[in-house]
């Protein structure tokens, strides 16, 4: 994710604009969460509903959250990619203490 | 609370409602704290304003989570008033640990 | 609501504790409602399990998530009670709507 | 992010994990994101605290919003590069009604 969040950083710089603090990006995670919430419960909730458009809703809200974090680990110092890999780690360590316990 | 819970529960009853599955309750919960956290951040952020529309918006929010709360409370047996004094007793408990160190 | 939201100000008071500000009550409201999230994906998520202990900290968590909502009404001047109330207007209007279909 | 997509896909296959359903995984983003709220304000809420080792966790606690948000990609057939750049792309219009406007 490293180039993304270059290119976010690169256009923040050139037009002079400024990340939110932290507490008002969570609060913006919050909101765009909940975004992504309603959506999933339209599609996938107690009544599900086969909606195309609903569907290309869902990917701008993930976008969006992703942008979200991106402003967050930008403005303060968080590698994108380290920070994955380590869940990906951990993802693989619950692995081995399964087989482990087998 | 305990007149609300019945107040709600009577209304279903009444016109034949079901509440949601728990999982969607807990998704609209997530959506309605999203539109609370938007609110929050137009009127207490990085660029506060002053708005009286969207405060009077920010009471309907804060409805709306309590009501979605609600709904979960009453089709999962939770008693709303003991919860909240739980967290009450929790507040006066931290107190008395604050004195005890001074 | 009214007489909760009284005895926490009053209690706030008596202590000469001041209440966070509203960023700062928001992210402890995405707190509370990430563990109160936490509980319900074990109890009632793709792997249901009955746990009464675990039941137990669902009220819990939900008493907690009412406490925040109502630091942020105290120290904001949300009156909970009337807020309630919008939502459960809007509850009784859908109704009519419903019925105004048929 | 495709190949990170691919690589949390090729795992879970290859032992046989199956991603949980839509409303489950939202209920553990719910959660995560609740986990990086707390770090969150802990960090740079009220009474900011300096603390290298929190910091540490909160480049974790991202990792994990990331990792369940590609949970939810990979069950529901979401591209995560096209949604990312959507939003990218909606940062620049907006831009660009900026100097419009000016």
């Amino acid at each position: 994710m490293k180039e993304y969040q270059q290119e976010l950083d690169a256009f923040y710089k050139k037009h002079g604009w400024r990340y939110w603090s932290p507490l008002a990006i969570l609060a913006r995670l919050f909101e765009e969460g909940g975004e992504f919430a309603r959506l999933v419960n339209h599609l996938y909730g107690d009544k599900k509903k086969k909606d195309t458009e609903k569907e290309q809703e869902l990917e701008e809200e993930m976008g969006d959250i992703i942008y979200t974090l991106m402003c967050f680990a930008n403005s303060n110092g968080i590698n994108m990619d380290r920070a994955l890999r380590k869940s990906f780690d951990k993802m693989t360590t619950r692995d081995k203490d399964r087989f482990g316990k087998d």
